[in-house]
């Protein structure tokens, strides 16, 4: 089969590789139908993180060819997403419902696994890891709507999960990368009154606008925390969503929060700053995020997905093949396009 | 009138101060019923933290005596009970309810305010302020179930709600003070299913139990962070409610604490290390606290309180006349009471 193959900064390269088998009984071999990259494939591709070389990709879906004898939950022949991570579903943080610490976490694309930029996977852990898609008239349709359930769509929602967006709440999301768009999406969903969204791109501001933002803020820094005090009463807002993951965007975090306010963070942290205790303490500032657990958010997001409530493939503005899938990453490295949708 | 005034570390006196008077349309002069003394002005009196000589107290309630002509929220003869932050409960923050963020916030016993323990207090701010107590037959005996309500019942409730328990939720309470146990009380309040107390002090635990605690842990740092793992399944805790506030709770905190679990941090944080991001967003682990919202909560908690179901009286495990209250201190400093009621 052909899979992408990451070969150092800024090289990436689709080669023969051997198709993959069953190894364990729960394994499971998915045909993939779609894959994308990601903004956080661009770290290595632009060599700001190391990473061996090696199939590349984390987000994927797919036809189930074949299972292990030990393989539950799918069957062959189902369509199905997986998360970002492999999880076995079973293990306690599985059951409370934080899978991306999974006892017995994998990555793909990582020690000796395969990863979603190819042909077929061999997706351990399959009971956990694969969710099955039930299909319709129109499910063919709505595939690229499905995808972001791997990874981006449950992110976003994460931050807004994280900050605690609810019924009324005045949300900011700051990113207009695909995971922020998202953001604005889930927070929509959550049933947020107000989502103001950090942009100074036009094409994004617009896709965010789409999904559900109330107000472009087009500054950044202590700029953009002036507008949004200044539309919020002086108060700042109940809840921020911090999708970028830099010591400027969490300083505009709690800048823009307000006293009592959460701000729900899945930027890949980046050379952050400690935080002192005191500057969130006397303001009551919640802080928490992470890694998404997209494996215990996909059975709830999916449903809202399939019957069109949530359709974040805007994000996808650019389509490539396999064999292309270099110039894929020129054009997200670029910002030429915000993210990419891949067909084997 | 008679009134505690603090003279420096170590050193309360009573003594006979001018009666208080409405000094603008906002007040109310309210007689005091009771008082009592908090964990936090030991901090002074143990000459911890700086503070001005003179009236000192910040948890009362009593008998509305005179109402200035602004007042619309409480009559004369009206039994209330006051939070330890005097807020105007109208501001964009109050409205949201972080009153502890008051834009007209102020300090009993500061820029010339009137403190708790005396006889008299002149309320700034009274609408926002003061919490009418609806009188019974039991009203007289429930007294000092009530006073809580102006801080300690507030902050442990605070410490819960930062660090979401819910029904099921499991628990971990650091601090075994008046604050710690009131946050074992409010955690099974919110549905619970289990609560573990660190405490080393038999009498407090036998307090604890009392009010929900299903396990004590008599250890600390590390050894009591083993104790909880073995008992939860080597997962942790859904909630940690940080009560102390040194750097070694809050090592425990982390420890203790499942991935995808939250930190509700009240104790007031003394020298406490600034957080490494890394050591919380991969875990995805909350952190939120601070001085609690107390008058935002009052109205939710009494109705409890009246009714008998949420009794934390039996933090005072002394009472002492005004006149007697240095002793009272002296007792608290020497751990010799959880906390002291004082009667004028």
């Amino acid at each position: 089969m052909k899979a992408a193959i990451f070969l150092g900064k800024g090289k990436i390269e689709v080669q023969d590789v051997p198709d993959p088998a069953i190894q364990n009984p729960g394994d499971a071999i998915v045909k993939v139908t779609y894959t994308c990259i990601c903004g956080s494939d661009l770290w290595w591709y632009r060599g700001l993180l190391p990473r061996e070389n090696g199939p590349i990709g984390h987000e994927f879906m797919g036809i189930v060819e074949e299972i292990g004898e030990g393989v539950k939950n799918v069957n062959v022949g189902d369509l199905v997403v997986a998360p970002f991570l492999i999880s076995d579903g079973t293990c306690p943080e599985c059951q409370v419902g934080i899978t991306s610490s999974c006892r017995n976490v994998q990555r793909w694309g990582s020690e000796g696994n395969d990863a979603g930029q190819g042909e077929k996977v061999r997706v351990p852990l399959a009971d956990g890891t694969l969710f099955v898609i039930p299909r319709n008239d129109k499910t063919g349709q709505i595939m690229p709507a499905l995808l972001p359930l791997s990874d981006v769509l449950c992110t976003g929602h994460h931050a807004a999960i994280c900050a605690e967006v609810g019924n009324g709440s005045t949300v900011l999301v700051i990113g207009d990368g695909a995971v922020g768009l998202c953001a604005v999406a889930a927070s929509k969903r959550l049933g947020a009154s107000r989502i103001f969204l950090g942009s100074t791109h036009p094409d994004r501001a617009e896709v965010g606008k789409k999904f559900g933002a109330t107000d472009v803020i087009e500054a950044r820094g202590e700029e953009a925390i002036q507008q949004v005090k200044v539309k919020t009463d002086n108060l700042g807002v109940d809840c921020v969503l911090e999708c970028v993951g830099t010591a400027e965007s969490w300083e505009t975090a709690f800048g823009a929060v307000r006293d009592g306010g959460n701000i729900g963070a899945v930027g890949l942290p980046y050379e952050i700053p400690d935080i002192p205790i005191s500057k969130i303490f006397w303001r009551n500032i919640g802080i928490k995020g992470g890694p998404a657990p997209a494996a215990h958010y996909i059975p709830e997001l999916m449903p809202d997905v399939i019957s069109g409530k949530l359709n974040v493939s805007a994000v996808f503005t650019m389509t490539v093949s396999l064999s292309d899938i270099a110039k894929g990453y020129e054009a997200m490295d670029q910002r030429r396009a915000i993210k990419v949708l891949v067909r084997p």
